[in-house]
This record gives structure tokens, C-alpha cells and sequence, in this order.
């Protein structure tokens, strides 16, 4: 069965889009901890992200760089996060959290709901960054 | 003036160290939310991450992904999760953080006080693993 992320991967599942080559895409947290949060996600799916290839390993973090970068011009943060949990969605991620505080980066706090023309407003500043 | 990191890494202030090439360095962290939690530190002193030139950001990760690799052989958990935040201490570093449910990745949780023979024997076992 494929994972929530390969559906979104193969369009199955609408996203918000950052970014995207052959082997990685990016796109926004659909239950963000703080507005800009975005997952950077390998295509192919491999639950445990120490898992990948060295080479497609470390092109992943390349990839994430290139992201994280555009995200700390875009989004007001002291610093871009990251954080690679994974026990929920058994497809390897890289959470990429603006921060401002350590509280941001609390997998327990409440997410934001955002309507589709506050994800739209981040996703193209990010983009455009 | 140093980091605490830069006095680890000249072995100003004592650690247990995991593994060390010309560029990086991994030992205990001695504030451990859970056993085995190990910091990555590259040996330039650079306050964020993503600062770091882009092949040495690669190798990096690279080096912390064999680390991760050990840790979880020798520490009981479901996955090695990731962190990078960074607030606290101005140099950039990874946090690898052996998993077992997503409560043990909150950097508000009261940190392990480990004796030195919990330590020995963690830094041991990851080392031999």
C-alpha cells in the first residue's frame, strides 16, 4: 500500500508544492506546527531515513539545504529546524520548522489551521524567495 | 571566544566520544534526554547549519548517518530520530535521539543524570556496535 506521501508524490493527494526533482520533493505541512513548516520527502519509500543509499542519503540533505534556505528568507524565524521523526508515516521525512523558540519544535502542540489562501501566500513566498 | 563545542573538540572539556575525523565529531550528549542521545558537530564553528558549504553540510550528515547507524544497534529503540535547533549553544550540531515514542524527542522533558559508568557503558557499546 502506498503511503500518504507517495500519493501526494504521484498527485493522488493535493499538496502545496516547494519544491521538486527525481528523486526528492518538498512540500507544506498539511498539520503544521507554525506557519512555513514543510516536509522534504525522498520518492522512493523507505520507512527509516539512515536507510537511503549513502549517495541518495546525503543528496536528500542537499536537496533539504536548497529548501531550508528559501524558507528562512521567506518566513520570519530566528532559524530554520530540523527534525526527522518518522513514527507516524512510515515514509522517510524531514521536517523543516521555522523557529523561533525551542516550544516551536514541540510535536505536541496544537496545529495551525490554515485556510487554503494563508498555505497559498506561504507556499509562493517560499517558492519566490 | 569557543563554544563549548570548539572546547570539546580540543578536548578543553571532557566527553564521551562516539567517533572523529578531520571534520566532525560525535559524543554523548551530558544532558541526555534519552540513553544514547549523541551530538554531531562539525569542527568549523558555524552558528547554523545551513551555513555550511554545501559538500561539508553533505559529509556531515554523511558522518552522522554511520553514527545513527550504531546507535541503533546498540541502544533498544524503534528509530533514531533527528534535531537540529540549536537555540542554546551558537555552533551548529545534530541531535541523534534513540526513539521509542515521540514524547522522547521533547527538548522540555527533564534530561537523564547518568553516572559515569551508565556513560562508559553507553559510549562502549555504540562504539562497538
Amino acid at each position: 500500500m502506498s503511503t500518504i506521501f507517495t500519493k501526494i508524490i504521484y498527485g493522488e493527494i493535493p499538496s502545496y508544492k516547494i519544491a521538486e526533482n527525481d528523486h526528492f520533493i518538498a512540500f507544506l505541512d498539511a498539520m503544521p506546527l507554525v506557519k512555513g513548516h514543510t516536509l522534504v520527502v525522498p520518492k522512493k519509500e523507505v520507512d527509516l531515513i539512515f536507510d537511503l543509499e549513502s549517495e541518495e542519503y546525503k543528496n536528500l540533505w542537499g536537496f533539504a539545504q536548497e529548501v531550508a534556505k528559501k524558507i528562512k528568507v521567506a518566513v520570519p524565524c530566528v532559524r530554520v529546524g530540523v527534525a526527522v521523526v518518522g513514527l507516524e508515516v512510515p515514509h522517510a521525512h524531514i521536517h523543516l520548522i521555522p523557529l523561533n523558540k525551542m516550544e516551536d519544535m514541540n510535536f505536541r502542540n496544537e496545529r495551525l489551521k490554515l485556510s487554503d489562501e494563508e498555505y497559498t501566500e506561504i507556499q509562493n513566498s517560499i517558492i519566490n524567495s
